[in-house]
């Protein structure tokens, strides 16, 4: 088998019920042609036809035979196994590239540190660079297309980033298109948390909720708003964008230039912003150790002191949790999820975290909205933005 | 033709090309066959067919020859114009019941002020014998359904409000069993912003939008969510339940038990008192006089005082619509919606609010959300709870 990159358009459903037998191959894997035909509610002639039809466009292998169910026995179907998709995960300070199977289950994955504020060019460059390592590996031979997050609005119909605060230099530029044209397959561009929030429903702590919100609190903050499966973007694409609601009249000033956004307040960078601030004033002497080890402190940091009982890294992070969770009380009322999920790098300050957000959401969110509404943090952790970025492209091609 | 109150199960389509083709009949009025066939991508056989079908259950009737398209003259159909739904609009100090023709059009509408908080059995007591007297008057014979707003949340699936703050008596009261039996045909309970959102969505400004809000601030204050056309109700049905969103740490004690929500500052309620608390202060000789004269302010005594320029009930709507303002810009840069519209009794005070809504929503949302955002008055007033239960109640008629 050659092991070089392939530029051909991979071949694609013809028609729904197509469509829907990949997703429930991708879903619940191998399955006997007698159980599609039940799951699809399809005659045994026609759904035979589509299997048949599937195997010729190389997307489905048969795999054996079935135990019998009283007749002759069925054979069983899977996706074909060389089948992938690729989710690029571009956050803050590092690039995520991974290659999954049909399955959207992870063979290969490549991070490398990157300032995503030196621009497109660099960081998409890393990008390819790092497809370019797993093909010559050979994990990412058979590329059916390519889901990306970035951490900012992005207009998902052009493929675009919009005015995105954290990411200077990304405004409009051709995201999308650029990795399309590169790699030869389709592309799907989207805002990370919406991302996230499909790799909890397909493989994480969603997976039975329809509606819900993912709540990603890294160096920004966003929420990915699932409605009946699907992840809701609003009239332009910026839905949920609450890292820029406002939580005080004043408060320091936002990436985005305005006063008073939560994020300023307890995104990633604000936590490590007031980390070093206690650290320089001697209020926190371990702050201040960890501060001239390393030069600079990270909200990983804060939550590594808080675990050990520092009294200012456990205040940073109860005042957070509170401005978080107010926000989420009138998010919780308005919405009226299933489940919130939190995710993202400041998750990583866990249960204290979680303890003050639900604290808050209880007492001030309407009893209707919180009476079974589990409040958890993400299942998936760093693999969201990956499971979610193959979900998301693997959606689009496994559609007629 | 005989006037008496018919209690059978009306008709119902049988499939969903019948669910198709009565929508369409409902909403674009009468069609010739050839015309519908397009509109549904079916074959002519199988539409005429499937119409033959909804003449013989007697929800579709003939209506004449169209004009020729090259060939024979296809026959114009119509919904059948005995077909009738009726709206009830409970809210804090009114019921009206009005009847429907298939299109939605008001035939007759009746109004009696009632305090809700005399409990289930007065309220519905009078919109029964309401809808007695349009029985009476011929208007309501072939009655296919009801659709039923109360001001308070409701749990959909049951038909019954949860914890109304507003409507004390209320709780788990089986409004939508007590109006079946009592009419014997299908009825369907909702909360009365999700029903206005409907009616605007049918016949309002809102008619080309998929995504929007329906923010009312009557008595309470509540917003219906629209996704996709379809009004969305959250986990447990509250979903959008801004009233009781905290604005404030403190503030005056709402009707929830809870202190700091939006509509204890902002509801009807809340505006009528501090405009009494003026009056009785001596800040304004307008309001003063007014209240000696009513025993009582209203919200639109506000409205009325503040478009003659009294700048005491300038202020109240000037900072009420600050509140609101900064509750629903917090909502446009989570939900992205495609058009904010706002109705019930206080929307009243007209423009004055609207231009304070828009000042604050357009300062403090993302520029992307708010970049083609109109916010605008309903269009229907009054008749928004009306249009909008005749059209909750036929979408589940006209369903398969």
């Amino acid at each position: 088998m050659p092991r070089r990159a392939q530029v051909r358009r991979p071949m694609r459903p013809e028609n729904v019920h197509q469509a829907r037998l990949l997703k429930l191959l991708r879903d619940d894997g191998p399955r006997s042609r007698a159980e599609l035909g039940d799951a699809v509610a399809l005659s045994k002639t026609k759904v035979a036809l589509e299997l048949d039809r599937l195997v010729e466009l190389g997307l489905v292998v048969g795999a054996g035979l079935a135990e019998s169910r009283g007749g002759r026995r069925s054979s069983i179907v899977q996706l074909a196994p060389t089948l992938r998709f690729l989710a690029v995960d571009i956050g803050a300070t590092s690039v995520d590239v991974a290659v999954t199977d049909g399955r959207l289950q992870v063979l290969e994955h490549l991070r490398e540190p990157m300032d995503v504020r030196r621009g497109p060019m660099p960081v998409l460059d890393l990008v390819l660079d790092l497809v370019g390592k797993l093909r010559a590996s050979g994990a990412a031979d058979d590329v059916h297309g390519v889901g990306v997050g970035v951490p900012g609005p992005v207009s998902f119909r052009e493929g675009v980033p919009v005015v995105p605060p954290i990411m200077p230099g990304w405004d409009h530029f051709p995201v999308r298109e650029t990795i399309g044209q590169a790699l030869g397959c389709p592309v799907l561009v989207d805002n990370d948390a919406n991302i996230m929030a499909l790799g909890e429903l397909h493989a994480g702590t969603a997976r039975s909720v329809h509606d819900f919100l993912f709540v990603k609190v890294g160096t920004g903050i966003g929420c990915g708003i699932v409605v009946e499966g699907s992840v809701y973007r609003g009239m332009s694409g910026s839905a949920g964008d609450i890292g820029h609601m406002s939580v005080e009249d004043d408060g320091p000033v936002c990436t985005c230039g305005r006063t008073g956004c939560l994020e300023a307040r307890f995104g990633g960078a604000a936590l490590a912003r007031d980390a070093e601030t206690a650290a320089r004033s001697g209020r926190s002497s371990l702050l201040a150790d960890r501060l001239a080890e390393a030069g600079a402190l990270s909200a990983a940091d804060v939550a590594v002191a808080a675990a050990s009982g520092d009294p200012v890294a456990v205040d940073l992070v109860r005042e957070g949790g509170q401005r978080l969770g107010r926000v989420l009380a009138s998010l919780v009322s308005f919405f009226n999820p299933g489940m919130v999920v939190i995710g993202g790098g400041v998750a990583g300050l866990g249960h204290a975290l979680l303890a003050e957000v639900r604290g808050v959401v209880y007492r001030r969110s309407l009893p209707l909205a919180t009476g079974n509404l589990p409040i958890v943090l993400s299942e998936l952790g760093a693999d969201a933005g990956i499971v979610g970025g193959a979900r998301l492209i693997s959606d689009h091609v496994l559609s007629a």
